[in-house]
């Protein structure tokens, strides 16, 4: 079964509002086996809109619109509703007693241009808003079924969920779009697809789908299939992850099971150290606290995470985190000498058991022949062993502390479960 | 002049990725007076592709393309723009350079994918990829500009301003839409309205758009109107800006000025502090490094920031910041008595002659009757003077780091700028 997301309204088209709304209606639908072939977001405007319709009715069997019904322009949206199903608008009486009631509860009147909000196409089924005061709309033209829900999120996300899924799953017999997606980090997306292209060209044959997702220095990797018996889609999918497994293992640092939200790896090096009652204590140079930031976006990160220092200039890794001048003279800040210097004064300092310390140059200024911009030296402790490593990551400051996050991150996640790399 | 926004990717499709890329472009064209007639999103699929730039070229002078160029994907989506302009795939050697060039930098081997990504469809205009390996193509068919770029927001940002827009502001006059912003902080977006309802009332005639754009902590007003004459649109902005300010004066905190990029209060604090000379130190508990991290966001922050520690429990909070255990028995560590020791102290360590300190709960957990979850102090400290103040935000921990991290900037900043409350 095949969905079409329309969204309706000026505030999309000139950048005022991001389309949440989509997103998370491809993830609610991708979740009871509807494919979306097309999403598209149009005017405030009649032939905008009787042309999107017209459209969608040729690739969809379901169109879900959202937007356009706000009680100061609904006036276009829902005369051209009219048009597209040939019918007029009538008021609905249900609809017109909720809006009553919904401005009386607010201790407010209601106004004439509420009041237009229960006028509806003649004809069309009533889905009611318990949120807000425009009504849901179901209408139905040559075998395409089109719903108008209004653009405010938690009233749209009600009547999705509430009402249009069910008669969705109660029409169809819907199969499932089982995911299962492997999150790497440590390389890039070309590399990972070379070292995994002879198992890729396998799964052809299972009808396994396979997706590159990257985002700064990590790349998921997400199969998906579809079928009517979740049990055996799962093991399908889990006979390819384990396949595929041996071929990127030093890069895997989790998995995102289906129907559940992606892990971020803040919080699966979080779950290591609260599981094995590790301290952490940061020393951030480069990164300028954005580690701590990401370890402390956590909640309940308090119970394993002690503290950091952020010394951005050298005088401070001297005098907070005891650097010894001369590793500066000899080898400068950005260097292995002072990043290891780093996170072993950062163990004691914070008592830890376990340490990070960075030091980069960022950019877009400070770079030179010998340490371009994104030279970058991150030192990881645990146990009594220290591992520290150099890279060069790239022009865009922005970019290279992410980066430098998330490799310092997996390194100590590495470093505690004796992955080798 | 028009154009349509279309969007080439599964990734969107299945809602595991936003589609920000879409709202940013919106922003930057409408700034240059293009306006945008339909955004949509399609799948890695040479129909829906097809379809999608016919039916494009039926309503914009340009179509702007993001998505489908990664190394494992660009297969279907080249070979779709070929068949679509009747040409076929050639090698471009200064691409094909640009791409050996990015690898060998970060001391990496060219693969056979990578270098696939230098195929481009004959006879298209090449936009080289300063930050990547998917070049930017530029092709024409009957009248409509086709620009393809990757998906990667920052590659693609820096195509649009470096390059496609300067080539269509040199191949097209285009209307001024004209737009000053007011930067507000410490106001909710309905306690804004209703003190400056009378004379929004007054801005209809002046044929000026006003909207309020709403984040953690701030609202963002924009003024916005249209026409050719830019010298006319400033003044009548201009004009409108003088009368609503005396209304709303303590809460502005910065203005956005057309053409320029919206200034964050970290890039705004900043600037002050680099004029003033003044060397910033931090002290963040509740949030965690946040405010550094905004702080350090900034290029050239070196210059004026020195530190920060973050001393996520009290132990290091006396250890490191000499807060006195006496202070956590009698007052505890969310308090003015313990954020004014922390300022105090954090001034000395970092050698600074502004400084911030920050104690609260993020939640969810933590809070109790007499300090609900929320509740936060925070202490700014400048020539001999520490203003402490206590504030309640919310249930969302992200959220309150946020709120935190804003407000105490803005409390910075007017503590320098000796702004009363």
């Amino acid at each position: 079964m095949n969905a079409e997301l329309l969204t309706i309204g000026n505030e999309i088209l000139i950048g005022q509002i991001v389309n949440t709304n989509s997103v998370w209606m491809a993830q609610q639908l991708n979740m009871i086996g509807v494919s979306i072939v097309h999403m598209s977001s149009v005017a405030d405007d009649r032939d905008a809109i009787l042309k999107a319709f017209d459209d969608a009715s040729h690739r969809a069997d379901i169109v879900l619109i959202t937007g356009g019904l706000g009680p100061t322009k609904d006036d276009i949206t829902k005369k051209t509703f009219c048009d597209y199903f040939d019918t007029q608008l009538v008021t609905d009486v249900n609809v017109l007693e909720d809006i009553t009631e919904f401005f009386s509860k607010r201790n407010k009147q209601v106004s004439d241009l509420n009041k237009k909000q229960a006028e509806v196409p003649k004809g069309c089924f009533v889905i009611r808003n318990k949120n807000g005061t425009a009504p849901g709309m179901w209408m139905e033209k040559n075998n395409t079924i089109f719903v108008s829900m209004p653009g405010v999120p938690y009233e749209m996300q009600a009547i999705l969920l509430d009402d249009v899924i069910p008669e969705i799953k109660k029409r169809y017999t819907l199969p499932f779009i089982y995911h299962k997606t492997i999150l790497t980090q440590g390389i890039g997306e070309s590399d990972l697809a070379e070292l995994i292209s002879d198992w890729e060209d396998g799964l052809a044959e299972s009808k396994i789908g396979l997706a590159y997702l990257p985002s700064p220095g990590m790349v998921r990797l997400r199969l998906s299939c579809k079928g009517f018996d979740e049990m055996q889609l799962n093991n399908l999918i889990e006979c390819e992850v384990e396949k595929v497994k041996p071929l990127i293992e030093k890069y895997i640092y989790g998995y995102e099971e289906y129907g559940k939200d992606q892990p971020k790896i803040e919080e699966i090096l979080g779950n290591l150290l609260l599981e094995k009652g590790l301290k952490l204590g940061l020393a951030e140079s480069c990164t300028g606290g954005y580690i701590s930031h990401l370890i402390t976006s956590v909640a309940g990160s308090s119970n394993y995470y002690n503290g950091c220092i952020v010394p951005y200039h050298n005088e401070f890794k001297n005098t907070l985190l005891k650097v010894d001048t001369s590793i500066f003279e000899k080898h400068g800040a950005v260097s292995k000498e002072c990043v290891t210097a780093m996170v072993k004064e950062t163990l004691i300092t914070f008592k830890a058991n376990v340490a990070i310390a960075v030091s980069g140059i960022a950019g877009p200024g400070g770079g030179t022949d010998e340490k371009p911009v994104g030279t970058t030296w991150i030192a990881v402790a645990y146990e009594n062993k220290i591992i520290a490593k150099h890279f060069v990551f790239g022009h865009n400051r922005q970019r290279n502390i992410q980066m430098t996050a998330t490799t310092a991150m997996n390194m100590l996640r590495k470093l505690i479960l004796k992955i080798e790399d």
